[in-house]
């Protein structure tokens, strides 16, 4: 099935140009015209020079082509990293012939080495992008990822089909606003520039946004968005009336590649989906999210199936929300572990095999007014220490 | 040599009542007479109900008796835990002669549980203080500490030497301003409850506040100070001369007993000193030191002796402190790894070096003015899972 490539107008292709020491590692999606564009950049006061290209020219709202390596993040280079971001702009509009300036630069991988330009040249020469090509890129992009993460949605927008496609790499240094995670997406909705902004950042902030693995944040992420406009013939703008259901399907795409991202951080072994109910307001409900989702100890509690509610309300109880310990309910799937602040009689077995499913919810009812929150986020196993502890060398 | 039970006045004892499977987990420690007292207690919403009847007691500023168990958190309980730490007061009052309101509680272990007061009340019938008695008494409330926590000072106030002792235990749930700890201090100065008080603060905000094992904070922590007064007979407050002779001397047992608490920091094969120099707000130095002490991807290379700078500046970057990254020094004991924000060709075999040895101090330069700040954390290994995963059942 096709992600990346399922909207009208797009191609891809995904080589090994030998930056990484094995599998593809350099990606290309290519548009058949020039696309209206958007992007979401990683907030950390250190950014990758790729990155700060990207910015850069995404900033009229148009591109024609993201190439995209893995292995090397081009980052901390001093102005030679920007000047090697431009060079691979420079190759890949020439090997797919548009303008340097509708390039899209991403680069991921070790920081502080200089970007292999010559590998990245030849690699593109070898890459033929075409409309089967999408797996092959959503490869290219990975780094310590188990999986290729893709989804797709279409949309009826003015009595017309729209397509959304994705594709995104993660694993470590996933959380709020940043993470090690790159995203690329197409659509073939005719879209202005600034509607497929806010539709971007509507959509991330009910998915990428809401996703920790491991409360790092680096200075690579970014999601970025290209319509080609392919499929519709009236331009969605944030008044239009489809414009909800344009931005419904994005959400859905940007969800499903969330989820996957939570599920595959580094060392995963299941996903855990952190939901809280009951709250005084947005913020508190949130606060609590990212305390669990964050907190080691009850991440590794989920990775040994220890149905450890205390650690969730200790994290609750630290996470700056307002709320009284006394009225909260935790459950654990469908198995209540503690009502009003104290302990219950559970059933451990019941308990126990909902913690070994591949995909565990906690439910922390706050009973004090109606505003609710959810994050993705994964378990924590001694694995993620040992893809960590060497991964430079 | 003796460390609690150092200051005249103090006895200690630790027995084994059974709460924990094995091993001591009951510790007393008496003074002889009334003591001047003060705490510090987490700031954690939920609270556990032997810490929040140690916060009630303690108002007055006054104590005789802190005792403490291991194995069970006496959190979580409802009224039933207010009502148990209170019998827990009252078996210990009756026990070594004195009011319960002279007595401070304090709990640590899993969270939820009945406190077995029964096999408290028979342990505490074989405990009998004695000024030998420190050692049993730091070895009583270790939890997964591998080792006990003890220091001392002495001070020299209005020409008369004045003791300080402390003990701690850590070791798992360490951030600034809450951690799972317990730390009891006595000392024989006479020193008013306010001076006390804000010696305590003040020491703290400079030691236990300057820590992160894992980000993570307790519902059970709290730093207790009991002040015999038996070694002056001139009471210090805080506008003496001699306070701050005094509350150096705090701070000396104090830094030495949070050294000790990161050194041992669950799963930790080594102790990791954050500096940050050079910043323009003592904020933005205090942000860095917090960012990277908490970032599981500094702290997995540090086991893995990977002199992966990028990862620190990329923690800097996200820390919400201002600083220009492209002036960045990051120096990794004595080797510099990162000069102007961008990568040298430093000797690796230097760098590695240096990060064998059981305490690695990070420097991150940022050659912006002059403020600065200093954090203690461990390296993360995967024994901190092993520990965590499955530490309820």
């Amino acid at each position: 099935m096709d992600y990346i490539t399922f909207p009208e107008g797009f191609t891809a292709a995904g080589v090994a140009c030998g930056i990484k020491k094995e599998g593809p590692d350099l990606a290309v999606v290519l548009c058949e015209r020039i696309a209206n564009a958007a992007g979401i950049f990683t907030k950390n006061r250190v950014k990758g020079h790729s990155l700060r290209l990207s910015m850069k020219n995404i900033a009229a709202g148009r591109a024609r082509l993201a190439v995209i390596n893995a292995g090397n993040a081009n980052a901390c280079m001093g102005s030679r990293g920007d000047e090697d971001a431009l060079e691979f702009a420079r190759i890949a509009a020439e090997r797919f012939g548009c303008s340097p300036e509708h390039v899209l630069t991403a680069s991921t991988g070790v920081i502080g080495f200089p970007l292999p330009l010559e590998k990245i040249r030849r690699g593109l020469e070898t890459a033929v992008p075409s409309r089967e090509g999408g797996l092959d890129a959503a490869r290219a992009i990975m780094t310590t990822d188990t999986v290729p993460k893709q989804a797709r949605a279409e949309a009826v927008v003015g009595g017309k089909t729209v397509r959304i496609g994705g594709m995104a790499k993660g694993s470590g240094m996933i959380h709020p606003d940043m993470a090690t995670m790159i995203s690329v997406i197409t659509t073939d909705a005719l879209i202005s520039p600034a509607a497929l902004k806010s539709a971007l950042v509507s959509a991330a902030g009910k998915s990428f946004n809401r996703i920790s693995v491991d409360g790092e944040t680096s200075v690579c992420d970014c999601v970025m968005i290209l319509a080609s406009g392919m499929a519709s013939d009236k331009e969605i703008t944030e008044d239009s009336p489809d414009f909800s259901a344009f931005l419904c399907a994005l959400t859905d795409v940007c969800v499903s590649l969330s989820r996957m991202l939570a599920a595959d951080g580094e060392g995963a072994t299941k996903l855990l989906t952190i939901k809280v109910n009951g709250a005084r307001t947005r913020k508190d409900a949130r606060l609590i999210c990212g305390a669990v989702a964050r907190s080691p100890l009850c991440k590794t509690a989920a990775f040994g199936c220890d149905a450890n509610w205390g650690r969730i309300l200790t994290a609750a109880g630290y996470s700056g929300a307002v709320f009284d310990p006394e009225k909260v309910d935790i459950y654990i799937g469908a198995v209540q572990v503690c009502r009003a602040g104290g302990g219950l009689d559970f059933d451990e077995e019941a308990a126990l095999n909902e913690l070994r499913q591949k995909e565990v919810v906690y439910t922390i009812e706050l009973n004090e007014a109606n505003e609710s929150d959810v994050m993705w986020t994964c378990d924590f196993s001694p694995e993620y220490v040992n893809i960590n502890a060497n991964y430079r060398t």
